[in-house]
Order: C-alpha cells, then structure tokens, then sequence
C-alpha cells in the first residue's frame, strides 16, 4: 500500500531532497493538500493551516518540538501528531559552549583590536576546572552537562527529585537552594521551562549570588527570568554577562531595554534549530515504524499537551 | 635537605602564590640570584639571564615549550634543564573549537546585528557531521581530534607514519596528499611545526582544494604557510575564512597585509597559554621526582634541542 506524503515547511526543498535521498518504500510524494494525503510533515502553523484540506490524514510529524496551534480545543484530533524530541540537546550544549568558549578567548575583544590594528595577546582563560550550574537536569540539560565535564568543569544542578545524571557532581533541590548553587557557579544555564513554579525564578538574589565574573545563560523561557532584575544586575556589574536565546515576546520589541543592557548578549531564538538532517532522520525512522504498524517515536498526547 | 627556588616569571606572585598553598616539603623560596639558589623557574629568556648569578644551580624548569634562548652555544649546559609539555593540547583544543563553535553559530554577524538593532535569527550550523582535517597528528593534534569525535565529526588526518591516534577515521600521507585531504575538508587545522619538509607546505593548490565554505586554522608554526597564496585565496574567496595564531614574525608588523585581509582572524598567538595552575601542576611533580632523585618528566636534551 502506498503512503502519500505532503511536506508543509518552510525548507520543504530540503527535507524532500533528503527524504527522496532515503528512497523509503512505498512513499509517494503530494504536492498540494488533497484526500489523498496520508501523512503531514512540517511545522505545526502549517500543518494546522492544510488540516481541513487532508480529510484522510492518518498522521502528522512536526518538526519543531512545540505545537501549541494543534493543541486549541476546535482543531481536529482524528490522527497521530508526534513531535521533534531527542534532537535539541547537543545543539543547546554547542550553543552554551560556543558562548563560553568566546568569553574564555574574549573572541569578541580580539575581534575588535584586529578592527583597530592592535595587537592583543591578554591572556586568555579556559573552562577547565570552573564551575557550571545548570538549573534543570533533564534531556537538554544532560547534554550541556556531558559537554562541561568533556572539558573538565565541576557541574552543579538544580533538580525536583531526577538525581541520575551521570555528569552531574553536586545537586541542589528546588528554589530554596538557587542561590546556594549560583553562589561560586562561573557559568549559570538555564533549560527551565514555563511553569508556575519556575516564573521569575531568577530573581535579584540569585543574581547577587553569582561571583561578578560570572555569566547566566537563558535557553530555557523567558519567564524563567526576571528582566528587570537582570538589567539592574548586568548595569550595576554584578556579573560579568548574560546570553539570552529566549524571551516572553519574541522577536523582542524594537525599544525594550535589553537592546541597550551593557554586556548582555541576544542570540534571537536560535539555539536549537531544526536541522534537516536531525528531523529528516527522525521522520524517516517513524515512517518505517508507521509503515509496520508499529507505535512511533514521540506521540504527543493532545490532552496532556506534549 | 632544602632546596632553594628562585621563580623567574612574569607572574611570579601567583606561581609564588600556588606553589606555598601547595606546602611543598623542604622548599624554601630565594627573591634574588644568589649562590644558595638550586631551582629556577620560569620564561626561558629569564632563566638565561639569571644563570650567571646561580652557581649552584641544579634544575631548570621553563614555564614554555620553547626553550631557544637557554640552546645557543655559549650558554652553559650543568644543570637538568625541563620544559613544559602535556599542557597545551586541551587549550590548543578548546581554541580551534572556539573558533568553529563561533562560526557555525555566525557569533560575529550576531553581535553586529544587535548593535545595528536587528533581530537576526539566520540559520545556525553545528559540527556535528562535518570533516575536520588535521595537519599533525601528534600530541596536540590528538586533543584536537578527540574534541572533533566529541563533536561527532569526521576527522582526517596527515601524518608520515604514526597511525595510532584513537580519534582518526582517515589517514593521509605527507606532502603528496595534502591536497586529497583538503578536499571536502571543512576545517583544514594546521599543528605543523617549522621544519625543511613544512615550509610553505600549504600552498595555493591546498588552498583551492579546500571547499568554499572552509576555514583554515594555523596554530602550529606561520612558516608552513605561503601568506601569500593565503592572501590571494582569501581575497578570491576561495575558502571562507582563515584563523591565524603564529606568524613569521610577532608581533605582527604594522602594515602586514593580513591586518587587512578579509575574513582573515588574527589571535595573537594566544592560543596555547602557560596557565598557572597547569604549569604548576608540572612543577610540583617534578620538585617531587627531583627530590626524590628520580627523573624529572620532559628534561631537554640540550644537543636534540627538544
């Protein structure tokens, strides 16, 4: 029996090369969304906006790991909805180090004294034998951590109860102890997620705890943080930095002070982006399982929301 | 039995600092050169020019690799003369990293557009399943090859006989295959040293196998590039960038064309520093085997040079 396929990205290219390149059996390519199609693939506004089109819609594959707009009461559930999982954490873990390792370097001075014709060899510094605390210890956080301890870091974390990551040294429990873990942490990652519990959880104490070398990361939410205690504590150099991937609007508004916050570092959103071929892997892996009738990788829940 | 150290270092006062936390049994520190001094430590220029004011001196350990000033002919040679090895391959590691790291995620154009106000959210890259291509595969290539596997890239690497390095897919062979190995090679790094069969070894024909989106990294030595046939690639774009640490002369004359060659990165030959707390790990254990009477670790032999 022959599966139809109907790609709905934004790198519909792409994925179609590298899914033709596969050769999976049986799958049969859909240009437009018709009756015929069995499985959607694509990110989850546009997989909704081709719902009504694909009546016989058996399954859909996001490529993002967030769906929100499958998830409204009045969208249709009658099929299989998986999501990107298990791809995200290496990229994060690149992405905190590539950060950590420009400051290390000081990337960014070097870069400007080669602009001004200078010759600047300031000592440069290492990761090796700081610390990193990481306020999450999940899936993503485990990468980041695996990553610290390849270049030799002590590694704290901040966890409810998950005390079985093997690259974590030390661990603190829930907001009582952040400022514990901050105190003495070169380096403070956030991976925490929207909760009640975690809303404005990095607060002014916990950014007064760091040492003033410090820098704190945010690749979880931006709800995690509260801004304006960042913004005093970046102003009044009670740490050194901050790299913020995420924010409570998105792209953030033009005049909003982060813009202009000394040594705070925006990245857009980018930490951790779908690649072809980490989603492309991930479809065709669930295409064979769905084929066999198997269940595939994934499956989001629609009650639950993931 | 004491014996006296006199430290001869631009940091003095934190390998001072590092060494009395360490307690060392039977040490006691001199500040000047006197004839009760049986140790030096520090920069092989200044050893050299203390060692007319130590007689009785018995041990050398310089806090560099390179010891040229303490080899010249006339310098007296009565004394176990050490250098600094082991230490310099995780720095010179986490700097080709730093690099790669900051390109893939466009570190640069990033920060440019948050000081022009723009949201940049531009596709980021990872390593992960790219090639890294390794001039030298010796002590330091091997760091750079086991961080290349951590982040799950393809490494190559040019050797003239040493097959052994656990973190090579592929080998290539002398000067012959330079050019084979450039060729899809995403980050050509260069660990070569400054021999008769290195000089100018990557030459115009390396440079144009190199893919266009490539990086050059030179961390080795400046002779064994031809600056410019380097020069000539970059202005024709024929690799997208270089990263270089060692120059022909350093520092840098002013007016050397590279100050102003696009997409070239200059770093100052800041890559492999002498950190305290490495470089003083190796003492420590040195003054232990040399107080013992055992032998010290990397003792130069002053005919071989090295």
């Amino acid at each position: 029996m022959t599966l139809t396929l109907l790609i709905v990205s934004r790198q519909a290219k792409e994925y179609r090369a590298f899914f033709e390149a596969a050769r999976l059996p049986e799958l049969s390519f859909s240009d437009e969304p018709t009756s015929e199609v069995d499985i959607l693939f694509g990110e989850p506004d546009r997989i909704r906006s081709a719902l009504p089109s694909v009546p016989a819609l058996r399954w859909a594959q996001s490529n993002w790991a967030g769906v929100e707009p499958l998830l409204e009461p009045d969208v249709r559930r009658d099929y299989i909805l998986t999501n990107a999982q298990g791809v995200f954490g290496k990229l994060m873990a690149e992405f905190v180090f590539t950060y950590i390792l420009a400051y290390e370097r000081k990337l960014i001075e070097r870069f400007q004294a080669q602009s001004s014709l200078k010759w600047d060899d300031r000592r440069t510094g290492s990761p090796r034998r700081k610390t990193l605390g990481l306020l999450g210890v999940g899936s993503i956080g485990m990468e980041i951590a695996r990553t610290a301890k390849f270049f030799e870091m002590h590694v704290k974390g901040l966890t409810r109860k998950n005390e079985n990551c093997p690259y974590v040294d030390e661990y603190y429990h829930g907001k009582p102890e952040i400022t514990g873990l901050a105190t003495n942490t070169d380096y403070l990652v956030s991976v925490l997620p929207a909760t009640n519990i975690t809303r404005r959880i990095i607060d002014k104490n916990v950014l007064a705890a760091l040492p003033t070398h410090a820098l704190f990361f945010n690749v979880g939410r931006g709800s995690a943080v509260d801004e304006s205690a960042l913004i005093d504590a970046l102003r009044q150099k009670k740490l050194a930095g901050a790299i913020l991937d995420v924010f409570d609007r998105e792209p953030l508004p033009a005049g909003h002070p982060f813009w202009k916050t000394p040594n705070l570092t925006l990245t857009f959103h980018t930490a951790a982006p779908s690649l072809v071929e980490d989603i492309g892997a991930l479809f065709i892996e669930n295409y064979q399982l769905f084929r066999a009738g198997q269940p595939v990788k994934y499956q989001v829940d629609f009650e639950r929301g993931y």
